[in-house]
């Protein structure tokens, strides 16, 4: 079970902080090869992985919507309802994230701008299996669609019948997405990078995946195409202090836990008792989990450690940066401005980290194994990219002129000095004509 | 020199697209090997790499600042005035790029936040040589300063005799530099994915360099490092209309070739004749350029292409995504709707890029061989990450629980159910207690 730790030394939290690593390399090989039979084969090298894959004979990817609506989906009116308050919260938080750009005149003739503008065509990857990812379309066609992203396009692998789960359609459907491929793994990768003649190429891919995925969108990256964030296996860390809650915290580290086996769970206490009876919770909680044996093996890569002092236990933290960081506390504010590097922080007693994993409005497309120290989690900026624009008159040209001939002198680069020469030495002959 | 194509069909555009590639994979190996010996023996191995690669034995890498003041350093006034009025205007367009952080109420009971947070700790590499690269300290370190990073490291190479270029140093100490490091190529970035004892590791490293420090960040990546965007030869893309000036369309497209041999020059005109002027002027000023024949090897990769109709120019345009793009046209903002994909835009005949290169404002870190479809320039928000927060009340949870539990039970995750459930059982038993 989880490992425990007392009072770490500070010499000790870089060993804490260490993730299972990933050995990647093996996989490229077969990623490349299918990267290049896509390229070279296209649309037909799709069918024949997805009958190898997926174990069926499609004869296009693209799924047909017409005459689908939302009202003939087969799924549960609660379920349909849940979807659509999830929708609802996530859709008015990442609308709220909108900028205005920006204009300075940063001397007399000289104009620079800041404009978002949104990435034109994005894809989004959904994983199949058992589990349907329904919640992860909403956290990605949202902002998506609220960015303005011309081309939306969704991949998601067929079952045996060459359906896809009713819940996911849904989703997609009310998110507005207009093209849906059946097409799963490093296939579908491969297909939004160099594009086919059903699916085409995108500028930036989003979306979980198994290892094989993972690697597909690394190597899609050698091809141009941005990826939303490098992955990894998913992680909360739960801060708890006196006026926590153990059962509540047993049940968010095994909300966790259940992930996979390779889920990371840690917990962080100011004291040792509470340590005690969350751990007891743990296991009187697991037992009756459906996905206990997965859970079993997260909780084995797992610590429970006890940092008394608050400055030490956030110095912790931060170098652990973690992808979601619970502060199960009743006054979990007073955490607040030690909070350095987190993906996403869940603050009290009653703030439960599948609140931001489905509902309650934030993404939960967020930096795991680390990049919290320097990525964002998936917002509406990740749809957008901002482009500097500026405008200078005779008058700033004439101004500032000096300044970039001198500069340019000064790096020895003579021909940006004649950049602005040829103008300067227009301008005087125009004085005098 | 320059290739010439006459209204191409849209069928060739991706070739006319297409950058020369570059095969970073030769070059691994000896990355890698410097990565473990600076991992493995520190600043030990800083000394050697100094030795070996720069010519000189040095104790440490750190460059004392101590009694070091812009006053006493030896660069002409005249550049000490010119670093000032960049400095001045880069400070003021970077300054406005500040958010406020965003905070929506979702639900009665649910808050949603988004907090912009600087990122703790900064390496930004200048690369050493003839040419020093002091205003790329300006467009890195301004912007770092203003996010609020609380460590930032310069590193660059020390010359022959141990320093590093006067105007380098200059700007640094403008923009509050306080820690230098003199440590050049992949060994500099590996200690700043690592750390030594002199050099700390850092969470993201920006700057340019050759193909050994683009190899060595490209690397650092794999160690958890970020880094700035994907490097590539600088270019730019001039489009020119009838009112165009010939003569500073040459002096742009040359001042873009001098850069290097495989910097990328790119002409896009409405009609043959001004196009036939511009290669005039071009042979004519390239003549009296000290970097005359880096500048003619760029132009012979480089591409001159009348089009006519501008919603086809511009169909071409985006889908090359130019680094720096110059609208050279008395009425340049009829272009402006047009954009989709470009690092920085320069609008109007008075606006060269060696403007923005410098001194207007603008940032110089710009996305090039085609990345600018999906990656901004280095703008404010490249110091900094967004952290998402949220604080749930006991009625929040009562309101939102059921939507949780039954997405949650919809993606078979039962503990991400449970951690509700848990939740909503404790208030259930408190209301009869």
């Amino acid at each position: 079970m989880i490992h425990k730790i007392i009072e770490p030394s500070a010499l000790q939290y870089a060993e804490l902080c260490q993730r299972p690593s990933i050995d990647q390399a093996l996989l490229t090989t077969g990623i490349q090869t299918i990267f290049n039979e896509i390229k070279r084969n296209g649309d037909a090298a799709i069918r024949n992985y997805t009958e190898k894959f997926d174990g069926i004979s499609l004869q296009s990817s693209v799924l047909d919507l017409n005459g689908i609506s939302l009202e003939t989906i087969d799924i549960s009116s609660d379920l349909k309802e849940a979807i659509q308050t999830a929708y609802a919260n996530i859709y008015k938080f990442h609308e709220a994230q909108k900028t205005t750009d920006i204009e300075v005149k940063t001397m007399e003739g000289i104009t620079c701008s800041l404009r978002s503008v949104p990435i034109e065509k994005v894809g989004i990857y959904i994983p199949g299996g058992t589990a349907p990812l329904f919640s992860t379309v909403l956290m990605l066609a949202i902002p998506a669609q609220i960015a303005g992203c011309g081309q939306i396009i969704l991949c998601t692998p067929p079952d045996k019948l060459g359906n896809i789960h009713p819940a996911i359609l849904y989703a997609a459907l009310l998110c507005g997405i207009k093209e849906i491929r059946l097409v799963g793994g490093a296939q579908a990768i491969a297909a939004l990078t160099f594009g086919t003649k059903e699916i085409p190429a995108v500028a930036k891919i989003f979306g979980p995946g198994n290892q094989y995925v993972t690697a597909a969108k690394q190597l899609a990256q050698n091809y141009g195409v941005a990826i939303d964030m490098p992955a990894g296996p998913s992680e909360v860390l739960v801060y708890g202090d006196a006026t926590s809650v153990p059962a509540f915290m047993a049940a968010d580290l095994l909300a966790q836990a259940e992930h996979g086996a390779d889920s990371q769970v840690m917990l962080v206490l100011s004291d040792e008792q509470k340590l005690e009876e969350t751990l007891m919770e743990i296991e009187k909680q697991i037992e009756d989990l459906p996905r206990k044996s997965i859970a079993k093996q997260a909780l084995s890569n797992s610590k429970a450690i006890v940092i008394a002092d608050v400055n030490k236990a956030f110095e912790f933290i931060n170098q652990y940066a973690p992808e979601h960081l619970i502060i199960a506390s009743e006054k979990p504010s007073d955490c607040i401005p030690y909070i350095k590097n987190a993906g996403s922080v869940f603050l009290g007693n009653y703030c439960p980290e599948s609140a931001g994993d489905y509902a309650s409005g934030t993404n939960h497309t967020l930096p795991t194994n680390g990049w919290a120290r320097s990525y964002s989690g998936v917002n509406l900026d990740a749809f957008t990219k901002k482009i500097s624009f500026q405008s200078i008159t005779k008058d700033g040209i004439q101004s500032l002129g000096k300044t970039i001939i001198t500069m340019a002198e000064g790096e020895q680069l003579q021909a940006h000095a004649n950049a602005v020469k040829v103008r300067l030495e227009k301008m005087k002959l125009e004085l005098f004509t």
